[in-house]
């Protein structure tokens, strides 16, 4: 709960306090301090300064076909910048064309994460970041390989000892792994229509959305969708039409973590479509009626349902700056 | 020769008469004047206006991976804008992994080219820009599946009627053709150092590199590699290692266009590796050499080789603005 006492979120609510609210007003300002906004950072792990050279490189390693078996898939072919970061199809597609078993998260925000993957396999994005390059049916690169082939070039040379200076053979998997997850936590979406509201500007949505937000509290939603990320970064048990996947269960083997999946980030829902662990879902008001009968076992009508798509519509923040690098 | 008589050129030979040249002087002119520098525009054709809609829907597709049969491949994965508009791989790759027979040409100043494609099969990018989209082993859509793609997205729906205004059913493969020969109409690379040195800046350019404008002159590479893009847009039989492509015969059946291709731009040859047909050839040195051998009937020596490669050095100009769009 530290970000709630941040000081732009306490002008925003020293705004309202001045102002004279009708009981109403008083009622919804119960709903609004059960939210907050999304810093500009992520918390920053002590072992890996947030430095502009990590970031430059991170930010080049992120578009880097060549440290894939095929040449040309990169970080950036899943996690596209024009899709929200994402791939908009149901389930990732990688290395000759194979389909992966589950949907593309978002790296949007995922800084802001506990755990790393739909089962959390990794708990953070230095851990998070070599996976996908070894994977067969992502990247399909071993990281030997990967590491070989970025030490080729001179200018991976220079910028591996720009970021990691005073090291005797800065290009190796820690080094890959710190800098993909310093630029990541550069890619986050503040100031998204709902954190405009929740900072004191009471137009920033609408009152379609604002009756979204408190279905979404008394229905329990906020339950798991919680923080700033909108995510509790735990696990849960859900049955998604189609999936047979085990979700949690895959890493710890744990028979009470059968079909447990990390709750994903509400933040920019509404443009990384598909939905669910297996992409099977195509529009939010089929994903918010899924949720209302699987976790809370509740039919929604349909105002409700487009109350609460209203409400995630304004967690579309602004996306962030980076730059298409020019690569060796 | 229309744009040896551009301004700006003018303006840098008239600087030039103004100054007190030596001897010396005059004979590097007359080596100069063999070349045009590039313009910031390519010929426009009157029958696809280069519109600012235009521009902005092409820059859309051009990025757009849902009109591959994957869903992830779109131009830019082979025409990669942080890899010089190419892949930087010997062969394309393309869908489930395939590798096609020919090296990704650059998209960079491929206006001002009669000829597209290697084998020259379309006259202008209005045609290249569909052939990607159906081949077999690049993205593998038939057309009409790809235009109903998109138009199954709103904001495809008002970019084509803003592009194509008054037409009664705009997303169609024409326009969408010349939507994308638009924006690729944009993607040119001007002020390279040499042509700086071409426009009246002496020091532009080292002094090996103008040697190397001399051997290339002296040599006749020009013969072939003239124009402002460097190319004659024409086919010329080489016998490249590893190549058994028959190229332009593919297209016209006749037996003397085998193993002809067209000619390749040098702009931004520096920077779009590896080289020839095949892509076999993977430094400039090495491709120098080649041409050298299989075009010329020459044996360069190193001195000529390095002089040639360091003037190739000087074509790679300003990378053209773009955006990563927003996709719907």
């Amino acid at each position: 709960m530290q970000l709630f006492k941040s000081p732009v979120y306490l002008a925003g609510a020293a705004l309202l306090i001045a102002s004279n609210m009708t009981l109403a007003d008083d009622d919804m300002e119960n709903y609004r301090l059960r939210f907050e906004p999304l810093p500009h950072l992520p918390p920053l792990p002590a072992e890996n300064s947030q430095t502009d050279e990590k970031v430059e490189l991170g930010n080049m390693l992120f578009f880097e076909p060549r440290i894939s078996a095929s040449g040309v898939i990169s970080c950036a072919t899943c996690h596209n910048p024009a899709l929200g970061w994402s791939d908009r199809i149901p389930r990732a597609v990688g290395h000759n064309g194979q389909i992966g078993e589950r949907n593309t998260p978002t790296v949007l925000n995922s800084g802001f994460l506990n755990a790393q993957f739909w089962d959390g396999r990794e708990p953070d994005l230095e851990g998070q970041a070599l996976g996908p390059i070894e994977a067969d049916v992502e990247m399909a690169m071993q990281l030997d390989h990967a590491l070989e082939r970025l030490a080729e070039f001179e200018l991976y040379q220079d910028k591996f000892a720009e970021a990691y200076p005073n090291q005797e053979d800065p290009i190796n998997a820690e080094n890959l792994g710190k800098a993909l997850a310093v630029f990541q936590r550069t890619l986050n979406t503040p100031n998204a229509p709902f954190d405009r509201y929740l900072q004191g500007d009471m137009d920033a949505i609408s009152e379609q959305a604002k009756n979204g937000m408190v279905a979404f509290v008394d229905n329990g939603c906020i339950a798991c969708h919680r923080g700033p990320n909108l995510t509790d970064s735990q696990f849960h048990a859900i049955q998604v039409p189609g999936s047979t996947d085990l979700g949690r269960y895959i890493v710890t083997g744990e028979e009470g973590d059968k079909y447990r999946f990390r709750t994903p980030t509400l933040r920019n829902v509404a443009v990384t479509y598909p939905y669910m662990n297996n992409g099977a879902t195509q529009t939010l008001e089929e994903a918010v009626a899924i949720m209302g009968q699987e976790m809370l076992g509740r039919e929604f009508d349909t105002t409700t349902i487009d109350e609460i798509t209203a409400f995630l519509h304004t967690l579309t923040g602004e996306m962030p700056e980076f730059d298409v690098p020019a690569l060796p």
